[in-house]
């Protein structure tokens, strides 16, 4: 039952803009790449097209604070905490930090949060409704003590 | 000395994600292009290169709360408001409103917010420093009451 | 029955690198955003979700050469040539032009071609499978002349 | 002296479309990313901005050819192959590959190919012009065989 899951990203040409450093939309891609890549870790579809029920996670809820930017050549090690998980959403934080000599910064660069809404499909009027999170996920998901991803 | 200022946009087919929608990112794009268009309005560039004195406006601060979809076909009206103006910042209030039969909807789609630092080069230091926001651009901006961003 | 078309575009900041000028990537989505316009204007869907009736084009191939970078602040003219009608495909050549003076200049700085295959929905196989244009859209496509693409 | 490089890339939510499928302008995203790996393993930095002599790789031409699609949850392995080293430029072509229980699939689903240009600083003008390839770049590329590369 984990709390926490971290990646690894190698910034991309491409993510860069001509102030020289990481555009700033590019911190919610990563914060999904780590959704996704936690949800691989639990054997879980981020999505799930099951004919008849589909199950997603919209967001309803998103933010990002900057402190220190990234540049091209830099490692980030991307860290997402499970800071609530209610009846039909689940908060997550996500620390940013740069990988020096192979470590992570004690700086935590950049600080983002999402809030997801459990949908699933809804047979009587077609359309996509809250639902509250299938139990198969919640047994996967153990919120994180305040003190790791208040920073 | 405007308070506010409004762009169309028509959903991009790359917008889209595999559940049928506009994926959440593209937002944060979309608040930059308004804020971009906003400055050439105002005949002020975003982003100045003048020697020795670099202009920029870095995030620090950015957010987005989705309310209902967008997808492919739609038109969207993004509408910028100046919430606040600070010594060395900025903050701007974004409202998404799907267009139906040439107007805006009622319904605010999504409201997102930016706070971006003012920036210059420091010729001592050769880095970028928060400066206070120069007489030239404070000058034409205005803030919106409250009643207009406060939805 | 049009054989070309053009909209306009401004450079948006996420759309540069580190190295000041445009990322080559960003030209495919200009492409795009070209062919979707030029369908609107065709009162066409690009992509159709009739039930029991899907069509689509997805890329069989895309090329782009480039001559001369775009920066932020130029506005971009995007103009799309119909080069070839096949009978399941259409070959799309598309010249990008700085504005200048509220005009495009003469020199073609990128050109790009895409292969869009005409796909429907296949009962049989619930997979989507390459089928002749409608009538409907065939109707409306003509092909330009070479002199008019082959730059 | 290496004449290929391989990555291995998750599929992203945000990389799909409402087709199901990847977006085919991602592709050049991930052609990019594996060039950005290559040179990183050769040591060698795709873009360096020594004081006085910065020299980069900006793209003159690219293409991809897509035979068969990605969907969410597939991991792609992307081969760069080097096809051609020139006095001043770099060819190079990019296999994706599926993968199927730990191994690349026998099918190439999609083949693309970049040919950059060497540019370096040019004191006199004070702009970027073609440039021989450092000897210490072209020592450490080795064009692959025909038959690697020719599918």
């Amino acid at each position: 039952m984990p709390a926490e899951f971290k990646i690894r990203h190698a910034v991309q040409f491409v993510e860069t803009d001509m102030a020289g450093i990481v555009h700033f939309s590019n911190f919610f891609r990563w914060m999904e790449a780590c959704e996704t890549a936690f949800y691989r870790s639990l054997k879980l579809p981020l999505m799930s097209f099951n004919p008849g029920k589909v199950v997603g996670w919209p967001r309803v809820n998103v933010s990002c604070e900057y402190r220190a930017p990234f540049r091209y050549g830099d490692t980030v090690e991307v860290r997402l905490l499970v800071k609530e998980v209610r009846t039909r959403a689940v908060v997550y934080v996500f620390q940013f930090r740069r990988i020096v000599r192979g470590r992570p910064a004690a700086l935590v660069a950049a600080r983002g949060e999402i809030t997801a809404v459990c949908v699933q499909d809804d047979p009587a009027s077609g359309r996509m409704v809250a639902a509250p999170i299938p139990a198969a996920v919640r047994a996967k998901l153990q919120v994180a003590p305040a003190k790791a991803w208040a920073r």
